[in-house]
């Protein structure tokens, strides 16, 4: 991108791909992509934003295909999947075509297994549109579905060829949900840059300047980059990107996704505290229960018995006992798989009088 | 595999994988197979080698998870691909498993592709147990299912560990399904081995040893392992493979599949080989027409009218004209992309006579 404010993190993948942040992109995605057949995906929230986008395209003698889908969780899934295809493939399209998803996570993930199954694979580009599909969802090439049975149990690892995060988007987004995403900057500091999550309160809160947003979203794609570069397919370190997600997914499936994904996870990441100050690891759990405080949010957190069915439906179960990632030392998270009822039990009390 | 008259053919993709041919190979696969969580799908006419694959487990003190779906072309939908999903997760099997897909075609696409999406991929392990499946559909990766819009328009590349063709299988393969299968041994003959085609028909109707069915499948699946090492992806030469199958593809979508695979395939071949004669391109007509009389099937074709649309949809259609597969010299495809409807006419009626 040729704007001046624009800053890029490159994940170095197969194919590398970069990740632009700054301000006005949405106007230069059609100069980015060169392909003549272009999707454009995106939710009833965001279609504005699509068609910004699809303007470009116009303007230099493309007619992208735009398709809106329903927002929320609930297009997570095989029928809008299917229904997208269906679409796409009445329209005739080839595959020398490129989809552009335009919204949060859900349209990210929905529009990036679209693209990595329709014809086996078309190519693929992000326009992310909250802070929690910018700083965790666009990057990394995760796409996923949900079944009855659980969240994100179907999918594909599918890169995009770019990503596109226009922080002019965010001033329209609800504040609930910002700072809900502001729970992924948060974790990411948590796993690797500790500094990123104690001051991260401070100056996010107070910012007023784009800049400022835009310097903290780098940071925290930077920490999600260097480690989908070092492990693209989660066989290894990737896994602890999932600080507080065991317990987050569980607590979305049982409330049927009442709990917002960001709220949720910030509840997993003082659970997952709780499991290591138990067990004598590093001791965040102040610091989180202040970001706890600072997102000023509050849910009915379910009875631990009902999250039990969706923990062992989690991907993460191992043979032997739980899996959680914890954190044994400042910037230093570990992998454990011997987590007992017992201590999840106490974690889970405790959490629940943080939260209460 | 230790068995001594096993022939192997290396497929020289990331990461390599060995196709065993031989004979008494379901017994073994257990032994090759270190996995702990292991599903077989098979469909009801395959159920029986299933049983055969899955008491070497039990042997071993594994306890394999055993889908039956049902047989046919209908298997390849999202609805079954669904179905089968669901199960794996309510029987809460992790990423560490590995799918053991028993039978022909259908069963190897869906379950390539249940292994492929099922928590972004876990390890496959191919069984073909047709000819057609074992010369084609089970090397090389492809995976898919169809839409109610086309076939084949979902899917992933997804390697499979290794495939395990037991010729012990083809004895109780009905003829018809014998002798359409051939038609992929023909058409690999046709692409790089003209002496395989020349010689096929003389000596594979003749033929009483399962060696000389191993030899001639070997050779078939080596044509096919050359181009798919040298092209995973379908970016260039794999699109040769497609020699007789856009119009092939098209004849089953408007049949809804009355006309099987091989002889949809063995009608394309001919009417790639006059589409190519008519512009002076290499005369393969003869061949083909001994090989549609030794078929010895007849199916009513439909009009050319109807597969219109259905050639349209394909995804080998390109902006500029209709795309196909033709032989400029022996052993010699090109791919051409200015196919005119008066062409295709023309060849078809050629075909109708060669047919009726």
């Amino acid at each position: 991108m040729d704007k001046p404010t624009t800053q890029t993190v490159s994940v170095l993948v197969t194919p590398p791909y970069d990740v632009y942040v700054g301000t006005g992109l949405l106007n230069c995605i059609a100069n980015h992509v060169a392909h003549k057949e272009i999707i454009i995906l995106a939710d009833v929230h965001t279609a504005d934003y699509a068609n910004t986008v699809a303007a470009g395209f116009r303007a230099t003698d493309r007619r992208p295909l735009i398709i809106i889908v329903e927002p929320g969780e609930r297009s997570k899934s095989i029928g809008s999947w299917e229904k997208v295809l269906e679409d796409i493939s009445r329209a005739k399209i080839t595959r020398s075509a490129a989809l552009i998803a335009v919204g949060g996570g859900v349209v990210g993930d929905l529009g990036g297994y679209v693209a990595a199954s329709y014809l086996r694979g078309i190519d693929f580009y992000q326009v992310p549109t909250t802070v929690l599909s910018m700083v965790d969802a666009s990057v990394g090439g995760k796409t996923g579905l949900n079944l009855a049975t659980g969240k994100n149990l179907v999918g594909a690892f599918h890169q995009p060829q770019a990503v596109f995060a226009d922080v002019n988007v965010l001033a329209t987004l609800p504040r609930a949900e910002f700072q809900s995403g502001t729970t992924e900057l948060f974790k990411a500091g948590l796993i690797a840059d500790y500094a990123l999550a104690e001051h991260l309160l401070t100056y996010w809160s107070q910012f007023t300047t784009t800049d400022v947003v835009c310097d903290y979203l780098v940071q925290g794609i930077r920490v999600k980059a260097d480690i989908v570069a070092i492990d693209p397919l989660e066989r290894g370190p990737r896994a602890f990107l999932n600080l507080g997600h065991t317990l987050a997914h569980a607590i979305e499936a049982a409330t049927q996704h009442a709990v917002p994904h960001g709220v949720a996870v910030a509840y997993g990441l003082y659970f997952a505290a709780e499991l290591g100050a138990q067990r004598g690891l590093f001791d965040y759990r102040a610091l989180t229960s202040s970001f706890l405080a600072w997102l000023d949010v509050s849910y009915d957190l379910p009875n631990f018995e009902t999250l039990i069915p969706f923990l062992e439906r989690d991907k993460k179960a191992g043979p032997d006992g739980r899996k959680y990632v914890l954190l044994a030392e400042k910037d230093s998270p570990v992998l454990v798989d011997d987590v007992r009822l017992e201590e999840e039990l106490k974690a889970y009390a405790a959490l629940q009088e943080v939260v209460s």
